[in-house]
């Protein structure tokens, strides 16, 4: 398994000034050496060979029937990627050499190289803002697809919409020996992690972690100090982790959001980073931003 | 003028566990003490004095006409805080006390004290998704307004909608003892800033900094570290300053994005800062973060 944050790393050149140069565009989407992700319903085709997942892109136009493409970038030898969402009902037959494989289970067992992941990130997101954003938020009519996808244009009211990025604040809280995690109502059985919450208009991220921590725990924070950042394509989030101490350690939990919620010694916590926890509790892994702030609090 | 980030220190308990609670906010919504933000089109009407803005918000639902009321919070003397959008052409006459106050020159001022600035931070972002997002992007059909004000939901497709917070990722770079700075087309005279740009999906915070930077300067950034942030509702960003250390020294600027862009001696960017520059260049105000990312980098 990849000890590295997964969906980080993209190498590809996103080239902004090349998506409103339709002419461009064109030639790269008719070139035979121009590369195509595919996306069926939530779930990338995968070419797989004898060692497992071996490449994500396949060349040209015609191996990618779906959506209208959406430009992803220029690859290091000068190829053009975009990726297309098709329907899972036309999913290429098991003969193709091709699996439909999730995004989250080959984060999690860093099968890819993380190019591979930040790239496939990319495409999911903005794959599923497309197929969600068909219409004008603002007048209700048809929108249509520019500047190579990342935008999308309303032909009667002339507004344009623009991807969503959701930031979400996530943090580990901790006081003296102890950290702060919770469970949600589906997470896998033993899984203690972070808490986190959306960003909401008008508050800083450090403003929004606070709040989050006392609406779902009850606990007070005083000190928020940046750890690091992960995007997060489920379907559009920005992860910003952030460690908190706490300055009341009373719970009031929020049933609604969490099933469980508690302060957890760090040698608990370190038996749960490394597998050993006598109960079966566990972090998630190393591919989540979670794994990397649990263990920064521990490893102190 | 104030020192103080703008729009941060929202003192408002937002009370989302109330927003799903229909009854408690119909009973908030008709008590006489229960309070009223109120915006004509962009700019919200302030109860003014002979010493200046005085309140932002009006007691009782009948001094709101507009909009369906989106629940803001819960005051510390226990109101309930709402905010209104009404159209510019209903703005009050002069001889109620009010006055339509732009919400930038509010925040350079500092004539309010923090906690109404994130107040009406956060009405100004709801308020403005609101009149943007009336239709459904999944289907296009008229959609109504629930929780609060903070989520919208479609009686068609049964899609919900949330409101958008757009991260930014802001950034000073610094090389030896200089540090880039750059002005767009449209910066008041003689100002220079922090490149900006739009966290995109499937990259992180640290990627979009350095994507950003070189898309619009040319100049490679190493190592990046987080500053602060700042909501920055026009209309509903969250500002993520970092700093940057450039790799590469040769500028080459992307003209549709700035205007000019250069290196600056620390020595001269102290003078901006202080306003003795013989040139009469500057800095933003204080209330805007990339202030505080170039003093940052200034003052080392």
């Amino acid at each position: 398994m990849s000890s590295a944050l997964g969906f980080i790393g993209g190498t590809l050149d996103r080239a902004a000034l090349k998506r409103t140069d339709k002419g461009w565009l064109k030639d790269r989407l008719e070139r035979p050496d121009s590369q195509f992700v595919r996306f069926f319903a939530d779930r990338p085709a995968i070419r797989v060979d004898d060692e497992g997942p071996a490449s994500i892109a396949f060349a040209g136009k015609s191996a990618a029937n779906g959506s209208e493409p959406v430009f992803i970038g220029i690859d290091d030898t000068d190829r053009a990627v975009f990726a297309v969402q098709s329907s899972e009902d036309d999913a290429p037959a098991d003969e193709t050499g091709c699996e439909l494989m999730d995004l989250r289970s080959l984060a999690v067992q860093g099968l890819l190289p993380p190019q591979d992941m930040g790239l496939l990130a990319q495409a999911r997101t903005l794959l599923h803002w497309h197929s969600r954003h068909q219409f004008c938020a603002n007048c209700g009519a048809r929108t249509e697809i520019a500047d190579g996808g990342y935008r999308r244009s309303c032909p009667a009211c002339e507004a344009s919409h623009f991807p969503r990025t959701d930031p979400v604040a996530i943090m580990v809280v901790t006081k003296a020996d102890q950290c702060l995690l919770g469970r949600g109502h589906h997470f896998a059985e033993g899984m203690y992690s972070a808490l986190a919450g959306f960003v909401e208009p008008g508050e800083s991220l450090e403003e929004a972690a606070r709040r989050e921590i006392l609406e779902e725990s009850g606990i007070h924070v005083g000190k928020v100090t940046y750890h690091s950042s992960q995007p997060w394509p489920f379907p559009a989030n920005l992860m910003i982790g952030v460690l908190g101490e706490a300055t009341s350690e009373t719970l009031e939990i929020d049933p609604e959001e969490l099933e469980d919620c508690r302060w957890f010694g760090l040698d608990e916590v370190r038996s749960m980073l490394s597998g050993d926890h006598p109960d079966g509790l566990k972090t998630p892994p190393p591919m989540a931003i979670a794994h990397h702030l649990i263990k920064a609090v521990a490893e102190v």
